[in-house]
């Protein structure tokens, strides 16, 4: 089932710059366990801004909240999510 | 190169049905046509909206807007268009 | 699954009254059903406005979305749909 | 008496663990305590988001409000109060 | 109990004025019989809008909605409903 | 002249209590005497919120804005003054 | 007492013409009326809009209003009144 | 040349109060120039807020930016700057 | 002296399509003779909207009023005009 | 390829003026660097704000990416980023 996830990353300036950056790797390290996992399907760079447009695919809401609310940077996330269903013209099954 | 593409779709209710069924039937053929080109890459329908998703794979703006604009349903739509980059954490390159 | 869906409708002044009854009795019948079924879980209305707070409880992206878009006044309405997932402090289960 | 209340909490980054985990099992045990008196109806999780929606069953304005401004994490929340009806399509009595 | 009630009315220039007409004297004959029963405590015109800013004295929700509902330009009216609650450092109790 | 006043209050949580505490039982008494005077006429309480909904009557638009910019609260209020005229559906006159 | 007022005019395409011209020299004609009366005291023309931006002096919200709604124009106008007070740096008393 | 400017100041709370109040002094006096030279024509404060509405006569949008980014408090400023032109009913030449 | 304006073009689908045509083919005559008199000096669509960034190079605000508001398309616009002053670390003089 | 790209800057008055001035400095040199590459085609200042709208002429969205976000004050700017085709109407090609 799939959900397109933006989220948009804030990092206070105040926040030394260690601790930034160990968020930053085990952010990295994580996203790439999920998308092997085939759980973050799409991930995406969103030109000119510290956030990314994604797709997930899940087994249920309860799965997602966990995976994102798990994301070392999820205390510095907006986050949106949109449930996506199969469009009658797709090419592609979801 | 790649950009998401938001589309919400509103047909006024004073529109003839068989107008708008005919605007509906050329846009589904168009969006296969495009998909099978692979300009456009993904299509997912927003749960509960007349919207959907996309991601085009395009060569230059100018394309992804004569693409866009030549949609039967493109005067009865609201678009949003976001350029996407490689994302650092991403698996798959773009 | 659940997902929290709010729905404004808004019938245009100009819709002959018979239509706009008939819409809505369709619409009433179709929403007893959902209800009877557990689809549609919980149906309140938004004092003040013709619009509705729902919560589904639905399989799966796919089957909410087919719910909502075979609705009779769903050409009439603005949806918003939020995935609800289990509060770590709630006494009940989802 | 039912009120539609979503509760968007921002803790502060700055404020030491011990604090906001103080306040976190005092607003859980609060809550466990309000749903049992069926106060607090129903609550559940925004998928992606340190929010919630919930539904209150109060006897007047006055305790709903009471009953929000007493939560620990109350400094902290920005919260959405609709009142709510019954709907003339509900199966179930509010 | 109190609530704060915002109407912003839009008749369509396209009604013709008969009707229009009907449904100010209408609406001003309800308005005036709910001041005289207490329940529509007090109605203020917002300058330079055809908008009002009132106070309704309810005994319930749904007693709300049901005076809002059957207001004759309810149709035509943008309606955001805000519950009050005593302030501490009120002179008059609500 | 009546004025309808939204205050929304936001008290940074670094703030000291004490400080806190006095601006508060200033904010009180003030608002206490204003309302003896019928300036203040009407004081509610937003449910869920930490603000409130005033009405004012006042002689001139720069009696107002001395009566709120001299509220201990001021500096930490976001407020919108929205000038208020005579319903003509009105029982009470203004 | 000045008022700062922010008028957006939008006239439907589908308005005769004649009548459309009849309501904006009506219109005209009482803007000039009421600057001469010292009423209407500033009128400028937002670049690139059908909208203006005006200050008002006039004694009272009751007079504002039944000036504003008595503009020709007023039916098709969004309007935004903003009360104006002396600013402690001005050099002219308002 | 006519330009209509708002101005919001947010001064935060953790700043020194002397440095607060040189700052509102410098401003103080170069507005006060301001305005003798022309330039300023019109200073009006909004109510209730620390706003205030102008209105400056300047011969070029570089002229207008060199004086409002040399303001002291600038850097504590949000601004909309809107141009200004001759409205086609107002009596008096801009 | 130069203005960034955003132009978002609607065209009610109603209207008669030889009128929509004359309509455009006018705004295209005057927008090249513009362009070539060096008054309207960039022209760019906005990809996927029935929409234009430009920047106008005029002598004052009522200029630039003149222009955008004779043009064949404007009651059918939004626009949002945006003053530009030379930029510090521009290369080039506006 | 024309994007056209808003950058809003906000710099916490926390930050040292050191640390600020070589932020400035080295941003300065970049957007110099930039312009006289040919990548940054138009810089102007937005009248009454710390903003600039610029057009960037690359030829991939990483590449706009990569310039955009290493920035020296990249990290404390607010970036909306515009596709731009050529417009029909427009003299000079893009």
């Amino acid at each position: 089932m799939l959900f397109h996830v933006r989220m948009q990353v804030t990092i206070p300036d105040s926040m030394p710059t260690e601790r930034a950056d160990l968020l930053k790797s085990n952010e990295k390290a994580l996203a790439l366990t999920l998308q092997q996992s085939g759980k973050w399907r799409h991930l995406w760079r969103v030109v000119g801004q510290y956030a990314n447009v994604s797709v997930f695919d899940v087994d249920s809401n309860d799965e997602l909240h966990q995976l994102l609310s798990t994301l070392p940077l999820y205390p510095f996330m907006q986050i949106e999510v949109t449930p996506l269903a199969q469009h009658p013209s797709a090419l592609a099954a979801n």
